[in-house]
């Protein structure tokens, strides 16, 4: 029976035997210390030369970094730190003598650890960024579903240029001409409310886009939620009950991960018993000229904007009700003011950036093809998205959350690339 | 406060509010039926000329179909079906007035309802579809992740082809030259065991295939997972219980979706309580001649094979150890006859088809660089590939699900197209 260390404090004074690979090993004489990880977790097997036979003695002398092994052993509690276990060794079985590795404890530049990402991976930081991202994906599930939210998937090959056409891959189809890979799959989310009242999607959307920031990706995960019959300020209400739900599951859930990655998990616990702050376009322009940017009114605002909204903020901050000029087609005019819309960033803390963007959604049949006419949009292609006008149009609203911006501020890592598991940048499709 | 249908039975007695679009309107003299949906369920809403006020029941006579109303009524169970609930209506609100909605009840062929795919998803039917697929996808999450599978999404955009260079889609990638669109994120995940030691994909996949069945789609969605220290038995074991998980929570969940599909439960439950078949390729080839099939050994299964060895089954049937000429580079050997290979598909009952595919991999090094090579494949796309068997090499297996045959299988659904929310075809990419 094999055992995985995660389960491990299940088995003190038990024999285990665990299967995976070396991180890690020192000699002090007569003892060898091994470290081990099996996938699920980390552990330090134990070897006396006295407490097992020459030969695997001789054995374990051989072993080279990620070497796959099973090992034996009984658990024992670390004497003075209860939550680290060890296994005292009484036999090992090699699986496979690893070559001499290619990723050693020296630093190394980003280029040759991206060359290298297939194995890279297996790094205890890497490691748990993956965990964390599995677990930023699964809250974002549970949470949706717990609110009744339908999973939808919307196409990725898809004949309309939602965010503008500069920076869409295209695809030649069949006969059919070119099509593009999605940038959103808001639009098909909003024809699948009619028919399931609250969904979402969960795909890879695709920028082809030659930004080389910490914070771009051409290829990435994207969340879209749409719900009908939401307005303006519950839509915000639901996105802040999503982010918190998600920085719970990561505290419940990564506090191994955290550990390895040094994240200091106070912010994400301060956050979650305070309300995010809301603040709108017209209110941050004079706020960030106080704060000493020189941002004009009517212009989107920057990184350095973002990040002086949020330097002192113990909270994310809702940036709502943006000039339309600025802002997509779709997005519904505020009643109180026609020049406004009803939509809003979010704006996480810790240099998180925009993490959130969402907005209700133009019902109005005549003023949503007024506004496709005035951005010049081919109007046959939005002929099938005007319909949901046509046909019991309701109020509703949605947002869209990148997963790996997610991540990245979760796991408090540096760089997107390594918050999605072989990245694609402008200069990069390997491995 | 607004309630939703599928909890409307907390609130017998109770007046409730729903938000939500009349889907069919009957009148008998001083009644008029309502059916309405409001995307997490349908009721049948009941007003009386005497009941409300001239003002409403004159409204109420305006409503047409699609229409989007906001309602209040008592809720009241069915007199003699006790699962039935209906609401006996005080006031309505009307939102909007549909325009003359263009699905009606009379049939309509599919390149119609194809084409109206964002007001088809609306009906009965495809609602119902669309439930049990995230009943389907949510299962598989659930499953993999009680089995300690870690999600680590593979890469859309990729430089190799996997499996085969005839059915990709390129998409020209920067000054990077060409890559393609994923047709099995496998390789990725064989990477990322060495890290998580189990995980799985979930994504959008891509054939390029001119393939027009009702089993065909160029954009589908797929699951990969891979597991370390898994071998083939076990493999096949972890695909049974998956597939028992799947059909487990549509049979807890779908109850009302399979009643709208008219779907039989029978075959489903009875499949529970039994082990699947496992039958050799060697055992299957005169299985099917004695059953009127002329294939010859070393050919594919054919979908008439498939369903001769599985007409009479109450369970999915295993076929497993395929000759190797006729499977990838990347299946491994089997040790007892080095032309086979330690490979399953799982042909679904009720016609579904092949549903799992899956094999051990090839974990040596020197074997697996001779099949590149026998394969003529480019040796440098695979040298990452290759590495993983460098570094702690382990037995390893794992397998892919495509969803949308999954969903037609639980749903009963005959053709494919209607098993995702907006299909892509060899003649079909809008809407």
């Amino acid at each position: 029976m094999r055992t995985y260390i995660h389960e491990i404090d299940k088995y003190i004074d038990h024999e285990v035997t665990l299967k995976g690979w070396l991180v890690n090993k020192r000699s002090s004489g007569k003892i060898i210390f091994l470290e081990i990880r099996d996938g699920s977790g980390f552990i330090q097997a134990i070897i006396t030369q006295d407490g097992v036979s020459k030969q695997i003695w001789e054995l374990a002398n051989t072993l080279t970094q990620e070497s796959s092994l099973i090992i034996t052993g009984i658990v024992s509690q670390h004497p003075k730190k209860p939550s680290v276990f060890e296994l005292q060794v009484s036999t090992i079985q090699i699986i496979n003598i690893a070559q001499e590795y290619p990723i050693s404890k020296k630093e190394h530049g980003p280029d040759f650890l991206l060359n290298e990402r297939h194995l890279w991976l297996r790094s205890k930081r890497q490691w748990a960024i993956l965990k964390v991202r599995d677990v930023v994906e699964t809250a974002i599930h549970q949470y949706l579903h717990e609110q009744f939210f339908v999973r939808t998937d919307s196409p990725i090959l898809t004949p309309n240029a939602c965010e503008g056409t500069t920076t869409l891959f295209p695809v030649p189809y069949f006969n059919l001409g070119e099509v593009y890979l999605a940038q959103t799959g808001q639009l098909y989310i909003e024809a699948a409310i009619g028919s399931v009242g609250r969904c979402y999607d969960f795909g890879p959307v695709f920028r082809a886009e030659k930004s080389t920031t910490k914070r771009h990706l051409t290829e990435f995960w994207m969340m879209d939620a749409e719900a009908a019959f939401v307005e303006h300020e519950e839509n915000m209400q639901i996105q802040e009950e999503l982010v918190k739900a998600i920085a719970k599951q990561c505290l419940k859930k990564c506090q191994e991960e955290f550990a390895i990655l040094e994240r200091d998990t106070t912010p994400l616990e301060k956050m979650l018993t305070q309300s995010f702050r809301r603040v709108t376009y017209e209110e941050a322009i004079p706020l960030l000229h106080s704060l000493g940017s020189d941002i004009k009114f009517g212009e989107d605002l920057g990184n350095d904007d973002e990040r002086l909204l949020t330097k002192e903020s113990e909270v994310p901050v809702f940036i709502h009700k943006w000039p339309k000029t600025i802002k997509p087609f779709y997005m519904k005019r505020d009643p109180e003011n026609t020049d406004l819309v009803l939509n809003n960033d979010l704006i996480g803390i810790e240099g998180a950036g925009e993490i959130v963007g969402g907005s209700q959604r133009e019902d109005d049949y005549e003023i949503l093809l007024g506004r496709i006419r005035e951005e010049g949009l081919p109007e046959k292609d939005y002929a099938w998205y005007l319909d949901l006008r046509k046909y019991g149009s309701v109020a509703h609203s949605g947002f869209g959350i990148g997963v790996e911006r997610m991540v990245r501020w979760m796991s408090g890592t540096e760089h997107i690339r390594e918050c999605i598991p072989f990245p694609r940048l402008v200069n990069r499709m390997r491995p």
